[in-house]
């Protein structure tokens, strides 16, 4: 990358190399109101920061992950190309480099403590994202409103299909039998657990603490009959009790944060004890690294994505608990977000009315940085099967997984090269 | 558990309480010659332990691990009933336990450091163990001379048969393409080579320390018109160099020890850097344990299986690797040394030829323990595939890998209860 320094600046020159540096180099076009900018030389750009004022550039500078986000909120800076190629592009760029300076570390670090996942504060947290309003996830979720990563049998299949398959591959996962109890931790608006009594007969208790979703959960289940059979409780999930078969969480790890994995191991081993089994489904790092500080401030505050090796010693390993598979389903997080932008982008009117245009503009961010994420690799998205030492239901081999799967969509789905 | 204390000494009725709760008050019987005896109250005893004499009580006692299999060994004890069983109970009653006193702990220290897995102890641990002779090992493996767990597609399918399906399914875990190259580290008798080479087309270099290994891998080779394939070359996998697109080692993590992991990992960077991808097939662990001090000290010197979340962090962190895939096939190892066990016990005779009587009951124990660990879950086997951040060969869905398999198998093979 070269600076190509005509109509600008000294200074300007100066500030774009500097911010060249803290993106890792990308492949990135920037340019200023005055026309300065820099260019890529060995590679096409994969897309254009438009930056509108000097101070924003500066600010970014100093702390980029919060001020650009800050800045593209507020319409500061644009990207002119695929919002998600150039977060990508940042992304990767940035993916062989040590956490930021040390100012960066200490503000990530300090926001970590400001927004702890006590039991005040998981509340505090999930009510400001989950509790925004359901009305609001209508508008892109899919008709079962599942806020977590989509199993797509084949890349073809659609947002709708692909949340029910992922439904059904978690309880053949989990081999559920008729009459089994299951505590499910963290259940949104309830639709899997729903899934879970009508499609394979278990008797579920799912908790939650966003109340909007679980009033949501309630109703639905009375609806389809099977409120019985469903029990839906607000409480954190340190203060489930109650003997079960089977644990699942589906999309609730990733909130947890890695100071209280021992409780929740704790929590388990509570309800399934040494013969039952669980899965774990969550967002995961390949190696230990904060959340974006700007995700964390704005959209999703004590998250903390946590990589294998961080929680599976407090997790499993105090009760001798086995891993029996792990499945690694990032690329299909990429496609479950392309599916909701998309979906959002047709209903951003709506959105601007009930929240403000710059909110449409923070939560295009979101959605996009998140897909980014998954297709750079920066995030991960691990399920995960375990079993107690006296389990007795362990698969001999993995085929009944894949028993249901069309033998097209096993064809179409056989080779898959991550998009670049 | 009860003393019946008829017929016996005081001193010899603690010393049997002493040793029950040794082996963790598992549902043995215990008998000495005086006609001194200790049974389990509530359960049926999975077996009866007969001791030949009060000074190897004593010694059992003193140091469990070492001087039972010693004992076993030398005639000293004798199990009356099935000797996995009996194992497996053990195990599991010890399940939940600390390992062992501090005199154990320390015993199971001094054992590490003496068996250091340096350039030389390695080489001299691999000598001593899969040099013993190939002509014994030909006796109870199959005949493609596979010395790791093989893969049952159902529990009634053959061992010959399992072998050649365990290669299968790592070939398809890790998608090969003709062309591509190929370093496994740790190739024993080259089998494996062989087949990627003949099934797949790609090109193989085979490394490993045992000389008569690879005196056989290359014969093999030559014998089937594979030697400009597969090259096999005698030198620690600290030395391997050259670039590939795969790395694949299938039983040599359990033998380098957690202080070599990062070596390792350095090794395998430095061939597949950030584009390819590997499998890792290895015994493995619920939780950080040294392996009995007996088959470090016996059978397997500087053996030492990890946990995940070991071997994870020096492995994979510091390359930014992703976990794609892991497969726990505990099941299938304990059916696979129950193949290997019924095989050797038809070949006792021979054995005891070659290398005397107390070296059958030495492998007798050494395989019963080993199929009880399994059974038990004191072991575990992984198979974990990874990933480059710039692999651009990462499966959509795991369907691929089941498409060989015949439909009766998948149904057979759908429920499998742990032996108890």
């Amino acid at each position: 990358m070269t600076l190509l320094s005509l109509n600008s600046s000294s200074l300007e020159n100066f500030l774009l190399q500097k911010l060249s540096r803290v993106i890792g180099q990308a492949p990135i076009r920037i340019v200023l109101p005055s026309g300065s900018e820099i260019s890529p030389r060995h590679a096409a750009p994969a897309g254009t920061l438009v930056i509108h004022d000097r101070q924003t550039l500066l600010r970014i500078i100093l702390s980029p992950e919060i001020e650009f986000g800050d800045a593209y909120t507020e319409g500061r800076v644009e990207i002119d190309g695929d919002l998600v190629e150039v977060l990508a592009a940042v992304f990767r760029s940035l993916s062989g480099r040590n956490p930021g300076s040390w100012f960066a570390r200490l503000r990530s670090k300090l926001l970590e403590w400001t927004q702890a996942n006590t039991l005040h504060g998981s509340r505090e947290h999930i009510h400001r994202h989950y509790d925004l309003s359901t009305d609001f996830y209508k508008l892109w979720l899919d008709s079962e409103m599942l806020y977590t990563c989509a199993y797509f049998e084949s890349p073809s299949v659609g947002l709708e299909a692909a949340q029910l398959d992922k439904m059904d591959l978690v309880c053949r996962k989990l081999q559920l039998q008729p009459g089994e109890r299951v505590i499910e931790a963290g259940c949104g608006w309830g639709s899997f657990a729903l899934y879970m009594a009508e499609q394979y007969g278990v008797r579920v208790k799912a908790f939650n603490i966003s109340q909007e979703q679980l009033a949501y959960a309630r109703a639905t289940g009375k609806r389809r009959g099977l409120a019985d059979r469903v029990e839906f409780i607000e409480d954190d999930y340190r203060n489930i009790r109650g003997k079960s078969d089977v644990f699942v969480s589906v999309g609730m790890l990733e909130h947890v944060g890695t100071e209280n994995y021992r409780a929740l191991g704790e929590v388990i081993h509570g309800t399934i004890g040494n013969s039952g089994r669980g899965l774990l489904h969550f967002i995961g790092m390949n190696r230990p690294r904060p959340l974006s500080a700007w995700i964390r401030k704005r959209v999703f505050p004590g998250a903390n994505p946590p990589t294998l090796s961080q929680m599976m010693p407090p997790l499993f390993e105090p009760w001798n608990y086995a891993v029996l598979d792990v499945e690694n389903l990032r690329l299909h997080y990429a496609q479950t977000l392309r599916h909701w932008r998309n979906r959002f982008e047709r209903s951003t009117d709506r959105v601007a009315q009930m929240f403000g245009e710059q909110f449409v503009r923070l939560w295009r961010l979101y959605l996009a940085g998140s897909e980014a994420g998954f297709v750079a690799g920066s995030l991960q998205l691990f399920q995960l099967l375990f079993a107690g030492s006296e389990c007795r239901q362990i698969p001999w081999i993995r085929a009944h997984l894949y028993e249901k799967i069309q033998q097209t969509a096993k064809q179409e789905a056989k080779w898959m090269h991550a998009a670049s």
